[in-house]
């Protein structure tokens, strides 16, 4: 009866919109604002993969929510709606599902989220976690990752890879800090830059596999060249304290999991607050890496391939 | 690489509507229809739990998109696209993809839905296919379970317990039957007739869990009871020579898998073809089951609950 139990006690009390029909009916029926396009995303959190089974229940549901607003931040638009779908192993107990669903409650009221509906299958053999997350945007102005143009800028919010750092705290690799823990497990999805920089910046992602490959790939969507210059990476003070040099600051640029906004802005713009300039884009294609001495070098990985 | 691959070798080439955007961003970017509202559905399959490893992978993937335009198709709804969550084992190999992918692609043509958007994660310990469905209906038309009223007929589409029996086949503890074998593995979703019901029927659901068991939810959602007569229920021809008397018809309509449409109608109502008249609402609550020497009969079960 766990399925039956999660929807009912849990869920259909979150799910209070009128498109969500109380989860009764087959599908949620929704009146998309008049005048916007929508923007579309559906990602995945996999126990053992993307966090830990010992991660708070409720943390793993704000990350869930937080990694899928990422992508609707990336393209410069206001989160609407989510759906749900919760495949579930024996490890989730009630108190796990009492917890997850508390989390998920406060993600939804914090970012004013209504729960529209969703599937719930219990008998995995580790939970796997999708989320749909619905957004709209004005007609033309999403943001994209094929518009860089030679002169632009590049630039990226926040800092960069404190998430990785946590997630080796998480895994005892790393002495305890509470903030690069809070990194690696509570990212922050920058929705509020994202819709600043609609008509400002001229192509956008976010960063979850890692700066560098995150890089490549925009430069690939925009047919340039991407630069950055390693010297410019932003650190938070914890991180900085564990990267001396160059081969700490590419492990950093490939760790993943920030969920920081990269961008770029055409030459003369002012950047939005907390943001960091780090390269330039130039005629070509591809990434290119220039080290603390000023010279072009090789990193050994660039983030996650998938 | 294989999240590579099947991203780029693979989907990609199916997504070739504009809101797709190649897949390339982080989301996608969709115009909704004016003046309707969107239905939204997601609905997950699981290796082992609802079709067996060793289902032809074209045909799983005809199921993850039927059972999820079942759920449009309840709602009267017409489907406009959908997003996919494709959690991964190592046994999806190169040729199960291969296979996989080609059957996504009949079906989307045969559907006429293009494929917005998605994720795919590797390194699960088996299978987790997620689908979200989204379509549009004209404002206020779309059906739900909640409207049934004393008087009302209560009909089914197409023929109850097949699917059942066809997992019964796969399983290998009947013997084959190309037809029931058929009928478990690709369910058929009544999008016409689901159109076909808006502004005529009263309720409308699909048959998921079993009749039986979505038939009490219905009557729940509607605050009504619900009567079946078990002789009345449509049987193919291959299900009737396995379905000696009441037992069997009361396994036949708990098996589930059926995806038929189970709807009301106001008394004088003509019914749409392929339909066939299963009971009665009346005032009262639950359901009630009427066995064909024309007594109550109480159900050793009602289907799949969750």
């Amino acid at each position: 009866m766990k399925e039956r139990r999660l929807i009912a006690e849990l869920l259909r009390p979150l799910a209070t919109s009128r498109a969500a029909r109380g989860l009764a009916d087959d599908a949620a029926v929704w009146q998309p604002p008049r005048g916007r396009e929508l923007v579309l995303t559906h990602d995945m959190l996999v126990c053992g993969i993307h966090y830990l089974p010992n991660d708070p229940p409720g943390d793993i549901a704000l990350k869930l929510l937080a990694v899928n607003l990422s992508d609707i931040a990336a393209m410069g638009a206001r989160p609407a709606g989510i759906l749900l779908g919760l495949g579930l192993s024996p490890a989730e107990d009630d108190a796990w599902l009492d917890a997850f669903v508390a989390g998920l409650a406060l993600g939804l009221a914090r970012w004013a989220l209504p729960l529209w509906g969703g599937d719930t299958v219990s008998g995995l053999a580790h939970a796997v976690l999708g989320l749909t997350a619905i957004g709209s945007v004005a007609p033309g102005a999403a943001l994209s990752r094929d518009g860089a143009r030679p002169g632009d800028g590049l630039y990226v919010s926040g800092t960069i890879g404190d998430a990785g750092l946590g997630l080796a705290v998480a895994r005892g690799a790393l002495a305890h800090d509470g903030y690069l823990l809070r990194r690696f497990r509570l990212p922050e999805p920058r929705l509020a830059l994202g819709a600043s920089l609609v008509g400002v910046a001229t192509a956008a992602m976010d960063v979850s596999d890692g700066l560098l490959i995150d890089a490549e790939r925009l430069a690939a969507a925009s047919g340039i060249t991407a630069t950055i210059d390693l010297a410019a990476l932003p650190l938070s003070r914890q991180a900085a304290a564990l990267t001396p040099g160059d081969v700490e600051r590419l492990e950093r640029a490939a760790a993943g999991d920030d969920y920081e906004l990269l961008f770029t802005l055409p030459p003369g713009t002012v950047p939005p607050a907390h943001t960091t300039r780090i390269g330039l884009i130039t005629a070509g294609a591809g990434l290119t890496v220039i080290g603390s001495d000023g010279r072009p070098l090789v990193p050994p990985r660039l983030g996650f391939e998938h």
